[in-house]
């Protein structure tokens, strides 16, 4: 391990020598802030599930879609299970004020229990065919079907997937489409367990080579382009 | 469009009714707040280039890999095209003193012109058979290799790529190995255009169904379990 200045460089063979769990809690950290979700799913029973992931991933906009990495399934992967089966979740961003309750559905509850019930979160949304449950406390959330399924190099899943309707808090939208998620109150996560709030810096121009790019302040009264 | 209480229900059908710009900002919005990275290449010339990209995200840490979403490569794609063949790359974590530079990175500049120069930001880490630069003023940087490159069903390609070397803020790692990313100043990106300082909740116990979860406040002393 050497140091510049107050830099320290690890080499992959260092970073193989640690323990797994200091290891995993490095490398979790190293990919930058993350996506706070409860990925929502239903069984074929009606038994719902909750579970946090930081893996959520904007795809595209036309169509609207997003992926998620899902680690190799086991007997604990209800959302992999779930999703498999009825072809449909919902994503649900963690709120900064329920953190400790969101981080709770993490644990390895029994198949037959929702995490709603356990955690005391409210579930919303299943009406007529759709059947995965969204969280009624999250103030930016989705329902989402399943268009592919790619296995990774290292086992893990890349559950690629449509947007299908989304509800978001009305006043963190700007008239532009962009929504303000630190007025939705969303919360980011770091590393396997650290959890943050976040203060805007800025709105940036469309960067140009020939000039400066400039900050847009007014978040939610937006651009006029729209 | 309906609305419950202040939340807003957009279907798939009414989103892909915007123009493409202004469904491009809420959907980019969509996915929670994202990473902020400048990824270094260099082509075979060994003229540098620097993309900002928000899509990266963690796969696994034994072996340590990250993995990012780039756009179906066009004549622009200069990080696509460079990492094809050199097989080579950087990350490195875009600082919240610095994000106007960073966004500036994501002009259309022409392929003989390094961001770096055009920015002002400094090239470093270049040495021996490495030759993808590296950000200086970047406080969580790292060297990856091309593992695989997938094509997603919207045509955008999925990056898998082995981590190599990492060069960190000492100041910023915590002895059970997490990395304090707000220590190190990273910024997190939210939509198109957004750029966010972060504010630390607290890192949270691992989850068991039968106890809450605690709150570790004291980040960079860590657990003692390394």
């Amino acid at each position: 391990m050497s140091e510049t200045l107050d830099m320290v460089r690890w080499t992959i063979a260092e970073l193989d020598d640690w323990s797994s769990r200091k290891r995993a809690r490095a490398v979790n950290s190293l990919s930058g802030f993350k996506s706070a979700t409860l990925v929502g799913t239903s069984d074929v029973q009606g038994v719902h599930n909750l579970s946090v992931v930081s893996s959520v991933v904007h795809l595209g906009s036309s169509p609207a879609q997003m992926g998620m990495v899902l680690r190799p399934p086991g007997a604990d992967a209800h959302t992999y299970k779930n999703l498999k089966a009825t072809g449909q979740c919902t994503f649900n961003h963690i709120g900064v004020h329920w953190v400790a309750q969101a981080h709770q559905c993490s644990a390895r509850y029994p198949e037959e229990v929702s995490e709603f019930t356990a955690v005391g979160l409210t579930p919303c949304g299943v009406e007529g065919a759709w059947k995965a449950p969204a969280v009624e406390e999250s103030r930016v959330r989705m329902g989402l079907t399943l268009a592919e399924d790619i296995i990774l190099p290292n086992a893990c899943h890349f559950m690629v997937l449509d947007v299908r309707w989304v509800e978001v808090d009305a006043t963190a939208v700007a008239q532009d489409g962009y929504v303000d998620l630190g007025a939705a109150g969303s919360a980011t996560v770091s590393g396997l367990d650290g959890y943050h709030s976040t203060t805007h810096l800025g709105r940036f121009s469309y960067a140009k080579p020939d000039r400066p790019v400039e900050i847009l302040h007014d978040v939610l009264t937006g651009w006029d382009d729209v």
